[in-house]
């Protein structure tokens, strides 16, 4: 059950796949304060969950988040917004379960008992609906909202192996270095991704010929081994003569544009660039044809970065900060002035004042980026999934994004941005995989081994050990950090094992994510969610219900020789070394000790329930899938799974199996 | 048994206070690698201890760190390097124990298990002593190691009482607004702190005559009280013609001299600022001599800050960054060149680079400031240590720093530098206070409820039911964060018996410090010191044995509702709701998981002990030392304890009582 509330006029964000009626007359739980705010009081047993992309716990109390897409790189306790924006929470406790949309397009603000520990409130900074959804349970709240939004995105099935990215790839050599790396340590893989020196000069839909002579040819050498190229798309686009690509925006009026209708010019990687209005329907359909490219060149999936937008400066900013700068030398300068100056150059990068200055061309009128920001990332993504839907209506390609909107679920997965190789980042990549569940993303994961800083092998390991379970699996790091690609570490062979026991998942894993987007369903789920009257489960922050059944409790602490472990009722607890050498234990409901080596890996299946098991392969297209081991746990008569190669949309209409599960081994 | 090997001619540190000759012949467990590494492979339960103030765990175990003091307040877990040099490690494991001090002037790097999960690597860049001391056990070697670098600073007993600081209490009435707010909630208070904003543009011992017309007055007022107030000192000295400390400091020669003997300017807070040369003996007496002037106005005690020493520029460097911002102007840049321009104004504050291009006059000739960057907190808090014995020889003062070298745990303490009000650094603040301890810093806390950024209540409040047992116990935080004294939160209740609890406790707490500081132990201790057979004590990271015979195990997570405890044997549990409202509970060996809500402190008893518990008073002076209350835990027949004002050095003499215990209650 839903009920639309209509605030003003809104802007609309297309996050709504059906259109429901506003209601006439406002009646939520909520009250409006003085402040404009909508209130809640909060009993000391609610929880808040939701928000999608956020810092802090599954649990959201105790803190204030804004949705306001940022690329910050440095995510600690203080920051109140991430890469996306997912304006869904859901209230579970002493009154009952319901779930509150605020749909807009501009900043929300969320004060979950941050000011006042006890009070809730929620502020739009612009026109918006509210959509309040009733449920019996928080399962059911999710489900209905699932149905509001429409169906999540689905991957191709080989998206479901692992892959490797770092930028600092320079060129063909460093690809094969990787791809040999993993083969020759016996290690699958089935992606490698292209990060942003793979273009020529930074610019969109280009290759550089230099580092890259044959594109084309590789690709298809690769995907002969099993692997695919993906290759990173970036939101600006270089100003530069001659570029078609510009030439041809410029020309048609397709970038974003300053106050007297000249395309707006700011800093990005390849230095002055335009952004593509991705809001214009029209410039959307152009900008999205371009993929085909890269497709043309044998490529079948992309990531789209740097869609905040990302502005390093406006030039028009830079302008100013530079003679502001300029005009301090030579002077004996008070600390005042001096931290003035340090202080103008910490504004030049996504300044929202700049974000004032341009202007975006949509079907409702023309809107100044700043009340749109948040849905940038979402369209341009759109803009790609739109064309691939056009050009090969039945053909699955790899996307993901990591700016997103709700709404953006439906066209492409995301990775959750620029983290660090830090143990606390391992835990905020668990905690996060709900609260993106509930707002539609299924197809997520994040940088395994951290992105920012430098790793060390027992983290990679343990993040690895968290990373077998989710949809998106790659490994990620930047310049100038430790090379972090598995098979350049001391145990391999536990490396090998853990990717193993991917591969071995990946039926179980593929078939649990298409039913969790087909039946709106999380495929990652806060205990609570399972156990609604379980007190202790509530309070539970680093385990998760994954697919039918399945509980993991990873280990993501440095030098831990093990962890805790809450069992809210009886179930199996399985110790892997590897896909094939493991232990079936029943334990008993309650808390639990458990250690648990860096060489292993141990998860935990509910009573009634199956996990098939595949022999690993070095690539998900050579897994056989009639061939399956069982691990089983009480009473499992069939399992639901979906088979095949998993290329097509319309092979999910008769992918769907009902197999016949063998009894628990005693 | 401790044996001394010389490697080259180091320049003396001062850290050891009893000379000992050095060995003729290398005899250690290191090997020396190529690299010029002393190297020792790791067992995989073999557990390293140490480095005093250092990110990650007790056990410092995959991870590098470098002893290079540095003012950087984002302290994540990319960090390597804090405001301390603390070269001390205690390698515990398979083949016994052993600590290994490494005694240099510069940097040391420890590369624990981080290159090779299985080797420790360390090396120092320059000559040093390395001083190997064994032992039967980690709790003896670290006694042995403090007989070697001597006793450590006792401070007044009021300084155990609880301190209120905030950058931006502006002036007189701000300080009249935070006591008048302790005293009307009827909370405790010692300590007002005075940030730099106390001084007249920040020009060290000067006082803002408009903001505070007359400190001795306030100062006197406020003893009435019975709060003491306790101003920065700065290391920089504003340049300023007329300022009489920098024109007597330039005429002597006592600030440190570029290569051309000109006193070498910084920025810092005063804007244009020099260094006193606290390696020089005379200008260190010159410097200590003029803290007078605030002992004068009624002062008692004073922290030491910027006196790594942070540096936000040089004058040289600024002109030379400036210059090339500059040139900028009005270009169409390649992002490498904007990249550059930033990176140059990243490079001005803390510049290594700089430290090259100033010198100490030291009795062992003229040194760059880089050879000995990391002993200037040290001699900077010497100088007033020094003074103050000269002064007042029996009068104890209270005095604490933010960089440090071991060797200054004689002369003061520290606390552990600008913090965040993040969760991660609740539990960061547990995990440093051994690893200090072992380095002899005895009086040592963190910034409760975090320096930086905005704290939470219930992130205040777990913070402060921690802090209840550190000596140091300050809660302070910065410019343009949400105000943090206590009396300003919802639960004022909860703060009153969180405060109160630690005013019964300091008879104990004072007690429990003057033993471990007059014995050479640790105040704070892993488990795995006290238990050092049970191998689930070793992996313990966020629960610390104190004093004699407690234990503490904090919740450090937001929203939890309790936390896992591990008991290495049975223990009496004490749950206390306030300093008179409490239940003892006997709890067996192993693992439990414990309910604790925000309003209740929990710790544990071994059997054989007992807690002294006073009556809680609005300061330490008020407390009544001869009426207790106990708690008891087995048979315990008496207790050590030390009683008097602790005002004065000679007290101590005379001061140890030892107390009849009850009967412990059933």
């Amino acid at each position: 059950m839903i009920r639309k509330y209509r605030y003003g006029n809104p802007f609309p964000t297309g996050a709504v796949a059906c259109e429901i009626a506003a209601e006439k007359k406002e009646q939520t739980a909520f009250r409006l304060n003085a402040e404009g705010e909508f209130t809640l009081a909060l009993a000391p047993e609610d929880c808040v969950y939701g928000l999608g992309e956020a810092v802090r716990g599954i649990n959201k109390r105790g803190w204030h988040y804004e949705s306001c897409n940022e690329d910050d790189p440095i995510i600690t306790e203080k920051r109140i917004a991430l890469y996306g924006a997912h304006n869904f929470i859901v209230v579970a406790g002493k009154k009952g379960v319901f779930g509150a949309f605020f749909d807009c397009a501009d900043r929300v603000l969320f004060d979950i008992g941050y000011t006042d520990p006890d009070e809730l409130r929620v502020k739009a900074v612009a026109d918006f609906d509210l959509y309040i959804v009733e449920g019996k349970s928080a399962v059911e709240v999710v489900r209905e909202f699932r149905k509001l939004i429409g169906d999540s995105y689905i991957p191709p099935k080989w998206a479901f192996g692992f892959g490797q990215s770092r930028w600092g790839y320079r060129c063909e050599a460093d690809i094969r270095e990787v791809a040999d790396g993993y083969a020759e340590s016996d290690m699958p893989l089935d992606m490698i991704y292209l990060d942003i020196d793979y273009m020529d000069h930074y610019k969109d839909f280009t290759v550089n010929k230099e580092r890259y002579p044959d594109l084309k040819a590789l690709a298809a050498d690769m995907k002969k081994r099993g692997i695919r190229l993906i290759p990173i798309i970036d939101a600006g686009v270089k100003v530069e003569k001659g570029y078609d690509i510009y030439e041809e925006g410029v020309e048609k009026g397709y970038f974003c544009k300053d106050a007297e209708g000249e395309p707006y010019v700011v800093g990005v990687w390849p230095g002055d660039s335009v952004f593509p209005d991705v809001l214009n329907p029209e410039a959307r359909k152009w900008f999205g044809s371009k993929y085909r490219i890269l497709l043309d060149e044998g490529i079948e999936g992309f990531w789209n970065d740097m869609n905040e937008p990302s502005i390093f400066y406006s030039k028009k900013r830079l302008a100013g900060v530079l003679e502001k700068v300029a005009s301090a030398r030579g002077r004996n300068m008070p600390l005042e002035e001096y931290h003035g100056i340090l202080g103008a150059i910490g504004t030049l990068a996504n300044n929202r004042a700049d974000y004032a200055e341009f202007f975006h061309d949509t079907p409702n009128g023309t809107v100044s980026h700043l009340s749109v920001h948040n849905l940038f990332g979402c369209y341009m993504t759109r803009a790609a999934a739109e064309y691939f839907e056009e050009y090969q209506p039945d053909k699955r390609y790899l996307l993901f994004s990591r700016s997103s909107h709700i709404g953006m679920h439906r066209y492409g997965g995301i990775w959750t941005g620029d983290n660090a190789s830090w143990w606390t980042h391992l835990l905020l990549n668990l905690k996060m995989l709900p609260s993106l569940n509930m707002c539609g993303f299924l197809y997520v994961g994040a940088d395994i081994g951290g992105f920012g800083d430098n790793t060390s092998e027992d983290l990679l390991l343990r993040w690895t050990a968290l990373g077998i379970f989710t949809p998106l699996m790659r490994n990620h790091s930047t310049l100038d950090t430790r090379m972090q690609e598995c098979f350049r570490f001391k145990d391999k062979k536990t490396f090998r094992n853990l990717l193993g026991i991917r591969y071995a998942l990946v039926p179980w894993l593929y078939s649990e994510f298409v039913k969790s987007a087909t039946r709106g369903d999380m495929m990652f789920r806060p205990l609570a969610f399972d156990f609604p009257n379980d007190r202790r489960a509530r309070t539970v922050e680093d385990q998760l219900m994954v697919g039918e059944g399945l509980m993991i409790a990873p280990v993501y602490e440095q030098n831990a020789a093990g962890r805790y472990v809450y069992l809210p009722e009886e179930m199996k607890m399985i110790r892997m070394r590897s896909a094939t050498d493991y232990e079936e234990t029943m334990l008993s409901a309650g808390d639990h000790y458990l250690e648990i080596p860096l060489t292993e890996t141990v998860f935990f299946l509910r009573k009634g329930h199956a996990l098939p098991l595949a022999e690993p392969a070095k690539c998900v297209d050579a897994l056989d899938e009639t061939k399956l081991r069982w691990i089983v746990s009480g009473n499992a008569a069939e399992y639901e799974m979906y088979v095949g190669n998993g290329e097509s949309k319309s092979e999910l209409k008769t992918a769907l199996r009902k197999l016949k599960v063998p009894q628990e081994k005693k």
